[in-house]
């Protein structure tokens, strides 16, 4: 079980490695008849693409999507939607080096520890191409949600220290933004903050705040399968992920019973939560409120600085690592958390269909 | 799919209302020739047992554990393991009025969204009560890890703005904390502070840390089923979590690259690392050091103050929620996150026996 | 993975052994608002009650259902239905030499070779007490699908040599027949065998047939969850099941494609199938008309007559099997075969909500 | 759910349509250091290629398999391993008629029915290439095999009426035979068989037997993960596959107990089975002897003959299907029965590997 399958009902594989031939998703469990083509699908992938935004690699990729099967005259046709982005850019030579030592912070030794030996090329499967596949599938869920009328919206909450404030948010201001952050005087601080970490051959991480509007409530399941339990999987496991708090979150610990509940009231004859300190969920099922969650991004490992590290003969060694490094990758994985978050939650409207004998009589009788 | 199922090869259902007939668990995959019994589960249940920490619920129950099937002259015999604790104490009576309204915090709400209806008794599938199965699984997994050399332990790291401090820490004092706090400083001030929120009516949140010490390198699977991303989704499971975090957490956020990394050295001829900013995992592989994880907990919903609902004739009214009310659940959940900590490394360690060809011709060859 | 768990949405966990402390089964992901009570399962589970059938097991076990979560006022709450049944008749001493030697065709040895011992009572889990979780679950599944107009119903089509005639179809003498035939000729040639099996100490297998109907087309999905595949799972999983054919089956290998395929025409404004030698599926999803199969029964192993054997000091031996023995299970096995089929199709059914946008957005929107 | 996804831990992800871009498969779970290469792949491949067997499809398709990730220098990696083949020979304008009504014997209305339109070109994903991605699963799976010691051999046993004759048996002459069976005589009357099928523009259907050596004892788990229940699914999920029947199979149906029984003897100081009417598998786990199991194809239901359907206004039609027809597909089917048996044990291997703690605690400790 080599982890790459993710989701029950909507269920997606991902594979690829950095330097391989290709990069891609095979998407199962699509619903037909989703109005879909490339040029879709490829729209949302680039906001993930190098050079999208400022400080990121400087390496150019084109990270063309195909689709190659599952869509019949532009529509889905419930069988499996395979995506792939071909890799262009190898230059393997870059990662000779890399092959002798275990790069602070990366996977290189765990890796061999779990297989044997790696795919030392760029990272091989735990580089950040492997996000591709994700947002590939990412982009086909949040077609079906724009469907259902469910937005999924991420954006940079903060950069190192520097955070966005509640006062100055602006959320148009989010793709005017170098690092997607909705505060163009925090936007800038970060910018400020980010050259300085470069210059220092240093680098730096982040929190992704990630909102969800339109999600009805009851979607989620009790126990195991609660809403923000499968949220927490999908968000932690993207590389880089430290943390992952829902609503309040951690500041909840330190809160008061009276201040962290949210009341109820009427509003349009509806009951309606009062705040929404709980983040949308109550005991693991969406209330109708906004669901809201944040992921902790550690710093970029790759710096250029001088590290400690091990080679092949178990010696103690210093390593530079040199080429291309990104002082923050938080920017370009704003989309990557959006699109799990599409990805979990199409999976769980999914599942939540025969939650009631009456709603499936509904639906087939 | 109303998920409880967790797992894919040690493979945990639990089942149970607070005042239904009994509450319990079917583990099915535990490996044949584990020595068990029930006094080896009950010690470890009575850990969650109401009374065994001062500061929750002063109704009385037994929880006295069943081994129903899968045990055999004392040895586990790799068939399904059945466990109940028959309820006692049901006293449906207290929950009438609560029937009527939606209590702030709880599912009630969103059970009845859900489902259309709910078992108003006690919070039903939602309760405290819910967390037996998960225990009485999580003892069964602790013998298994017991026999790999595995340890897991967790404690109280804070109580409402208490928080353990490193210069104190005495893990021998946990057992003796009425909080399970390894600090007697900190645990009396949290005991000062627990009292002050019941005397208002009111409840505390907090943090729980637990330590995985003895876990091979190797562990866990890239992209998805990462062991980090499967213990967020583990213990995000747990009712009142609102945020997990691994390692240096939400801190790494903040945090400089060189900071963060964790440079590797060398020490009896073997590669190690040189710190554990990372809390034990990279790339989601287990790297050989302490795996480390923090829970946050919300305050316990139920509070004696005055608080806003609405009625079922949709009405806006006030509430004061009677009978016991604990002013922490965080002590309690100790336990629960040891458990669900165990449950999933038993899982991930079995996933993990066929990473290699060579592994697999060792144990079938 | 012990293999206890069978399903995807709508979940059956089963556990017990034929001499443990009782047997049961637990039900995830039955929708909520099914009326339901014990009596109603009771009444299902008595159809596999040894005492039931003449020509079974003359021990007299009471099989009394208790239902212990997920039902509340009557009615199915969406949460996991727990169901046990208290081994009451152990007398494990019985069994004691069967502890020294494996029975040919029995599991013994299987078991041994897996986990290094057995609970050698009764079978322990390959026991046909395992099949009351199964039954119990069915029950389950077939309030679900009665509800959704949809009848499963299962019959002995054949016992040895002794077949039901085509000519003689009496459905209505089903529950007359000791042996669940409709043809009431078969089914005194079939007790005639039996008898003459008996006297002679050997045993007879025969042939289960199956007819859903009422089941929508569309159910089931391409590839590898064809709703025949999964229903051929679902059988073979049964104990002494040594064969599944849908529709025309092995015979359908020697016909010729004119003659196998189903042509279709137009009645009363519906689009139907001329004939059925698909039996109800073509592609692997339900085509509207009766979805039909059957299932090979072996004999049943425990013969009295002397057999070839080792025993535990690896020596050859001769064996006779002592104690009660059906000469056929066939007749107890009909209902089970009924109760796999009923949760395999509820569950296909639940995943079946979501094969089209349009029905997802009329679902939710 | 749209049912593309097999196995737990060795789990196969098939994508494409007959008319598409391409159609492929991730392999996920593969372990590390498999000897492994495009070659391999394809020789495994070419035994399904049209124009391999005399009595196929006349399209002349390359078929060329490449592998775009997983593997590194020659060795795979523990990550998914993607394959796909490009379709070459996509000519739709055959297809237009087809789109206007329903093929007897076809998917074409169950595709409807399910959701809503069709792929109608080649049959979309219901078509014989949709197998394309299992046989480069089942190359996979048959090299870890190999590597254990495991032989799995599929050949045709009857084509129509014309059946393999026990005495003629030769397992070397199944090469040579244009319809893969091992009976030259039999090979030749089949031949005759098929000669007047195509003559008469009428198809044949068959059955396969397949033989599993080397497998150890102990594989398979109890209840639902029968060894031989995984295989039924697997097999009954190939198109056109009607029955499946393991060991003596539907004629056990028949038998006395005394025949049918397996007696135990002592060879060469093993425990062995004395005969094999279980076909390798007692209670669902292999038992050390042949695993045996035979599946029943229908005939193609591709006829040239004139046939009665329905068209896109409901009115009752006469159809002849034009184009290339094979008379038969059992030859071609084959390899892919090989394929889903490998690929099935290849999983039950996997999941068998934690089935006791000895077991786990040689292999961590």
């Amino acid at each position: 079980m080599a982890g790459s399958v993710f989701g029950d009902i909507f269920r997606v594989t991902t594979w690829g490695e950095s330097h391989g031939t290709a990069v891609g998703v095979a998407v199962d469990g699509c619903p037909a008849g989703v109005r879909i083509n490339e040029e879709m699908i490829q729209k949302y992938m680039d906001r993930r693409k190098p050079g999208a935004v400022k400080y990121s690699t400087k390496r150019r990729e084109d990270d063309e999507i195909k689709i190659l099967s599952g869509v019949f005259e532009g529509k889905t046709t419930g069988t499996p939607i395979s995506m792939l982005v071909v890799n262009k850019d190898h230059r393997s030579a870059d990662y000779t080096e890399i092959a002798s030592y275990y790069r602070p912070g990366h996977a290189d030794y765990t890796f061999d520890m779990k297989y044997g030996f790696r795919d030392y090329r760029g990272g091989g499967r735990s580089s950040g191409r492997e996000t591709i596949g994700r947002v590939a599938a990412g982009a086909v869920a949040m077609l079906i949600l724009g469907e259902l009328g469910i937005s999924v919206n991420a954006y940079t909450k903060s950069i190192g220290p520097v955070c966005v404030s509640g006062d100055n948010m602006d959320m148009d201001y989010v793709k005017e933004s170098p690092v997607y952050m909705p505060d163009r005087e925090a936007s800038e601080r970060a910018e400020e903050y980010l050259k300085k970490c470069a210059a220092e051959k240093n680098s730096a991480g982040g929190v992704v705040e990630c909102v969800v509007r339109g999600l009805p409530a009851g979607i989620g399941d009790p126990v195991f399968d609660k809403l923000d339990a499968n949220i927490a999987k999908a968000v932690m496991s993207i590389g880089a992920v430290k943390g992952i708090e829902i609503g309040d979150g951690f500041k909840a610990a330190q809160a008061l019973g009276t201040d962290n509940n949210d009341g109820f009231g009427v509003k349009d004859g509806k009951t309606v939560k009062l705040s929404n300190h709980s983040g949308g969920v109550l005991g693991g099922i969406s209330d109708g409120s906004d669901f809201v969650f944040r992921a902790a991004f550690k710093p970029t490992p790759s710096v250029a600085a001088k590290q400690r590290s091990v080679n092949r003969s178990k010696e103690q060694i210093d390593i530079e690592i040199k080429g291309r490094h990104d002082p923050v990758i938080v920017p370009r994985a704003v989309v990557v958390v959006e699109a799990m978050a599409a990805v979990t939650i199409t999976d769980m409207l999914f599942k939540g269909m025969s939650a009631t004998i009456s709603g499936i009589k509904d639906f087939y009788c």
